[in-house]
């Protein structure tokens, strides 16, 4: 059965490119104002699509731009019912001058590097990635009459500002939509032959410090070897953040951090993952970090502490001998596991008061705090993706991690208490965010054809 | 003849004040080219008095800002001759938001104190000051028909951006410049009822050093914990400048620093300086520095690494996970005895060199450097200033070190043969390089007066 959606799909191919296209014609730029009837257009054409396939589906209102959700329950009531996730909203297209065609008149063509890409905002970023799966059950039910499993998807306008209407809509909707697992398509392939599965998301506490010491700015020289200096007191805070094997040094820092699944460390030597080129590329001859821990384990699956900004005294052209009064860090923290983000929020303003000077005194103020996310290699529908995917791109899945956050995974888990299988066909060079954005059309095509093997996974 | 002078003084102190705030309204800031024609408004300004006055007073351009130089030879050629020295240029005044009034609009009123004030940017560094002299001569010239000595006055407006012309024009016009002693006028009283003349500057050595890891900036969630972060570099090197007891630890930096003669420490010890209070004044409740040196010897015998400065990554408001390409800082040393600028320099480079990841590179920026200066307590006319100013003043003048350097004082020694005497007015409570600095109204009046006194005494 599997194989005649398969076939369906690969004879339905251009029909289904050409409904991408019409979707990204559709300018929704979530954080333009200008743009608000946009989004909401994009949301109808998504609600119009999916009603067409026979999903009760429905353009839902928030205070920001609308929400669509649509469900196919048809499989019956002992079936699996998933909940998947994509984003119909898209980036600002600035600068637009650097567009080689307009960004919201898809082109299909060859590219240099001679596969055929769609170029267009949002191609990958996310409407491509939200359309492989809809084509995916189009083509299931076309075929077949109906889905292998239950169905909701939730396709939200506001990812790429903010997601203000998000965590609001998930608490008023808990009952409809906290299903048996979240399908977020949002990632990308390992490499362009390689799909993935994205199992590690690291959460992050920000935490603004300011270090205050005279009551106002002095003469360096007046005062200067005599008055405590909170450029040197944040310097030295901020220094003894790390040890010299790199690791964090606050007390209870590593505490919840879980040594890396030995399957999940097989995967990742079977990479193939070059650090060295990876840090190259970006004018990097050496890493920083743990010194017993590979990059990727940096990257994926160890916490870290991050100073993001600093700043004291005067720092325009020129110089001038002044000994300011405050001077203040921005410094974040990723968390892994079972990192608590309280306790270390909490560890690091004992360990900074610890550190101050008699004459210093000190301020923090918090910046959002979220913890690690992981998948256990365990769930059954990671294993049904993984096996799905391998069966459709010829080669083992990739695990991967993520040192970036994807917020709605978290809210999914908090709210929902609903774990996410995170797989998508976006690939390093799709230029998301950035000026000719792409998505392969072989993503599109293959995407499609791994949602429908999922799918049937799923359903055993 | 000198009566009828402070009765003069007195009697046109008004159009002295006047004149002063006309000073005051020009935003002479040297380090910030936007305001360049308005030095040269300054010094133009000021060329218009000096020739009222009836001095031979010219602007003379240099690379930079250009320099005032009138002369006043009518005294005949067998009397003294002295060069006075002051400069027209002044501070930055960010942050601008703690001001209570604009600073180049100032304002006469009466502070906490009960006593009058100038409030404005330059009103104590080093305008105010200037006009003292400017308006002991006018007072002098109007009463007397002349004055009672030969002048030369050089202003320069390039004091507070590290003086980049000085050396140069001091070398090419060494005839017209070398005298047979300077007046040097921009320290301060030792409180406010007893002047002072310093005989002891800290030299400085100024340097931007600024650190680069990644060739761009990079997102902290995909590089961070494997990506070298250019604050923590920058983090430790300036924290490894100092050692737990407050030494620095540079190599060779304390070569060439001199223990304190015993008599000078004895007149220190007179001076009944209370080190709790002077750091108490300014909100701080412990001194930092050498932990085994008092405050007096910290601010004025002691040399000194200071960080003025420090930028890297994301200073707005919020929060940007950035892991920043470069990172960097202001820092600058006090110098003390027969240290060498250059040796200093040099050494802190090496350090910085040595203490850098492999993957970080480094660039220096040199901002001056000048040597510690000590005054023979024989110069005869370091006696004639301290008994025409205990005159003044009614009680005996305190024989000072200071902790700022006057860069000024050096290359008068070294490249004109010239001694100087540093007498000043400015409290410390002026706020010099702050927000609302200010110059007492009593400072500038009896400052006047004083310069008349130490005029007539230079005479004998």
């Amino acid at each position: 059965m599997l194989d005649a959606v398969l076939t369906r799909i690969d004879a339905g191919f251009p029909a289904s490119l050409d409904r991408l296209l019409d979707l990204l014609r559709i300018p929704s730029i979530s954080t333009d104002p200008a743009y608000r009837a946009e989004c909401r257009r994009a949301a109808e054409w998504l609600v119009g699509e999916l009603a067409a396939i026979g999903f009760d589906a429905a353009v839902r209102d928030t205070p920001g731009h609308p929400m669509v959700v649509a469900h196919w329950t048809k499989a019956g009531p002992d079936a699996p019912h998933v909940l998947f996730y994509a984003h119909y909203d898209v980036q600002p297209v600035d600068p637009v001058d650097l567009w080689t065609s307009p960004p919201f008149e898809p082109v299909v063509a060859e590219g240099p590097n001679g596969r055929e890409r769609i170029t267009a905002r949002g191609a990958s970023d996310d409407k491509g990635q939200l359309m492989t799966f809809v084509e995916a059950c189009r083509a299931y039910v076309e075929t077949t009459g109906g889905l292998p499993i239950n169905v909701t998807i939730l396709s939200e306008g506001e990812e790429e500002s903010g997601s203000p209407s998000l965590v609001p809509f998930l608490e008023a909707n808990k009952a409809e939509l906290a299903r048996d697992v979240a399908l977020v398509c949002d990632t990308g392939m390992w490499d362009e032959d390689t799909p993935a599965v994205t199992t590690m998301l690291r959460g992050l506490v920000g935490e603004e410090v300011t270090i205050t010491c005279a009551d106002q700015d002095l003469h360096s020289g007046m005062y200067g070897g005599a008055a405590p200096n909170p450029i040197h007191v944040l310097a030295r805070i901020l220094a003894g953040l790390h040890d010299d094997a790199g690791r964090v040094t606050l007390d209870g820092f590593y505490d919840g951090v879980p040594e890396l699944d030995p399957a999940v460390r097989a995967n990742w030597d079977g990479l193939g993952f070059d650090g060295a080129a990876f840090l190259g590329a970006v004018g990097l001859s050496a890493p920083a970090g743990e010194t017993d821990r590979t990059v990727l384990e940096k990257l994926w699956s160890r916490p870290t502490a991050e100073v993001n900004g600093i700043t004291g005294g005067y720092t325009g052209n020129g110089f001038k001998t002044v000994l300011p009064s405050k001077a203040s860090a921005k410094v974040s923290f990723r968390l892994v596991g079972d990192q608590d983000p309280d306790a270390i929020r909490a560890s690091f303003r004992a360990y900074v008061e610890a550190a101050l000077p008699p004459a210093a005194k000190v301020s923090f103020e918090p910046h959002g705090g979220s913890p690690g996310i992981r998948l256990s290699v365990d769930n059954p529908a990671l294993a049904a993706s993984l096996g799905a995917l391998s069966d459709e791109w010829g080669r083992p899945t990739a695990i991967t991690g993520s040192g970036g956050s994807i917020p709605v995974v978290g809210y999914f888990k908090d709210i929902l208490g609903m774990d996410s299988v995170m797989a998508g066909f976006a690939l390093d060079d799709d230029r998301i965010h950035s000026p000719n954005e792409k998505y392969d059309v072989r993503s599109y095509h293959k995407g499609i054809r791994s949602w429908a093997r999922i799918l049937a996974a799923l359903a055993r």
